[in-house]
């Protein structure tokens, strides 16, 4: 809609809004406007999956500009990564916004481009959603998936022994804020590389997909609030402890940002952000797991040891990790950056 | 958990509510603590439909006691009524609530006492969600349903001379609201059961299903914002108007209140609350549609009919109705209860 983007939503109205930014960019898909969203035709049996999700501010956001498109981004991340969790395949999203009333057309374009740019990344799309003014931008969504039927991954399931996988690259989102706040120097390209991956995190749903459909995790998780919660949580679920080795393979500029902040790959592995699965895989499994993963063009890592004994450990000391979480006082949802960066970690102010 | 209904959110923390809270109640849920929720298994070919909402303050608590209870109630409602209109069956919700810290676990467990209740009432339920602090509470949901596949009602697939019904009752929710502002008056006994059925509405499944399975609606849409907006936009869906009788029936009591009001029966069927669907029949299926429904117990009129005229016409004249609008200046979510009834039904404040 040329000449509109500064206006802002509520000078269009709600059916302004439908008529000039919702249809050119929906319309065609199929129900658009209907009191419900299509999804899709299932033809064979199906175990159907759905999640929700709403999206704190992205941490991208707190160090550099205020973009809605990297919200939009996280917030299909956020959810398409828990049907990656459950070796779903997505059906599709549907979202639901509010939005100040002073939102610019401009604004709201971005946040659209993001989700829908993260969507088709994932080989999926928004089918419907709902959107209503309010005084404080919050933004949420659901994702529905199909698995095949008895393939579906949880997080119970697991024994003592079973070795614990990493799917995925950690550390871009804090090294990137590791970079952006001056604890660490790379040259532009890949201070830009790794700015890019730290704003465009990909949900890990053909690893799950990989592992489901070969029957060759026990159980997975997605690593939404640190290493160390899902880790904890993951072994909570099946009355296990875990020991986790300390020693992780980063990027290797990741490892340079590292060593430069004084930091272990540990630390900066067991942050956020990157959204990996942790998966427990039976010790016989790990090698064709990796196998079929890495042919896939997914990396992963073997990281430790599901334990009888209740109790993390990482190396030989007893694993003080950190969590994010919500509803208490310590929770780093929208905290400041000049706190957040030092708490996560533990690097000085 | 006895003797911590007074607790707050925020000393509970999340693991605290995961615990004490959400695992006596929903802990049996297969796929409870997963990632993503379970929805259902498929065995035959389905249209899977999905739709999203977020629940407003609703009216009930503006005129009586803030209760959460009636926001659950309403969440689950709003988000069934969609499914409803599409003819589709519910699969499961997926909740998603911002609660403040200072949210006592009696007000949460009356929040989800109501989600639960009306989900039960509608024979499905809650199958998972997100839970997040924040400084203003937002209740959103997600309702996935299944449509036997070609059966599927939307909005659009209407003609010129099909005839409106309204299924269900209308006038519930604002004939309470005439009545708790004193501006009528009923014994005791009719006066509670219009303000239990204005504090229980139910979504028109039963109806929907009917319509759709007997092939007997062209398009269906729910009377979310209005009967006028309901009409018109299943008339633009169309390319059509509308001609509306503006002679509706109300149920005896209801018809009290408005002649005590000095309101005609258009006057409180136009407004919103009561979640009916407007379907557009072919006029040869008109009797037997009315007919199947009345066999479900479900209340049926018929109010109209689509025009091939653009415009909406009530009896004679123009009809000028009262509408809900996001992102406008005169959108009724949130209102203030002293202009809200006048406004609404254009009775002396």
């Amino acid at each position: 809609m040329s000449g509109t983007t500064e206006l802002h939503l509520g000078d269009l109205g709600e059916r302004g809004i439908q008529e000039h930014v919702l249809r050119p960019r929906y319309g065609d898909t199929e129900g658009f406007g209907d009191d419900s969203a299509f999804l899709a035709t299932v033809t064979t049996p199906s175990e159907l999956v759905a999640t929700t999700d709403s999206c704190p501010t992205p941490v991208v956001n707190l160090l550099g500009e205020p973009d809605l498109y990297h919200a939009g981004w996280l917030l299909a991340t956020i959810n398409l990564s828990d049907l990656a969790a459950a070796g779903a395949e997505p059906l599709g999203l549907v979202v639901n916004y509010t939005l100040p009333k002073a939102t610019t057309v401009g604004e709201f374009e971005r946040l659209l481009d993001g989700v829908d740019d993260c969507c088709a990344e994932h080989g999926t799309k928004v089918v419907g959603g709902d959107l209503r003014d309010g005084a404080a931008t919050q933004l949420t969504a659901t994702a529905v998936g199909s698995c095949v039927p008895g393939s579906r991954l949880r997080r119970s399931g697991a024994r003592a022994g079973d070795r614990l996988l990493l799917t995925g690259s950690p550390g871009y989102l804090w090294a990137a804020a590791l970079l952006a706040t001056g604890r660490a120097t790379l040259p532009a390209s890949e201070r830009d590389d790794i700015w890019q991956r730290a704003c465009r995190p990909m949900a890990q749903l053909k690893a799950g997909k990989v592992l489901a459909a070969n029957g060759l995790a026990r159980a997975a998780m997605d690593v939404s609030d640190g290493l160390f919660a899902t880790v904890r949580t993951l072994g909570e679920a099946n009355g296990l402890g875990a020991a986790v080795t300390g020693e992780f393979d980063l990027d290797e500029p990741l490892a340079r940002v590292c060593a430069q902040a004084g930091l272990r790959p540990f630390d900066l592995a067991q942050t956020w952000g990157d959204w990996g699965l942790v998966v427990a895989v039976r010790a016989e499994d790990v090698g064709l797991a990796t196998k079929m993963l890495r042919e896939e063009g997914v990396a992963v890592q073997e990281i430790g040891t599901l334990t009888a004994d209740a109790g993390l450990t990482a190396g030989t000391a007893p694993w003080r990790g950190i969590a994010q979480e919500r509803f208490s006082a310590n929770s780093w949802h929208g905290g400041e950056l000049s706190t957040l960066v030092p708490e996560v970690l533990s690097v000085p102010a």
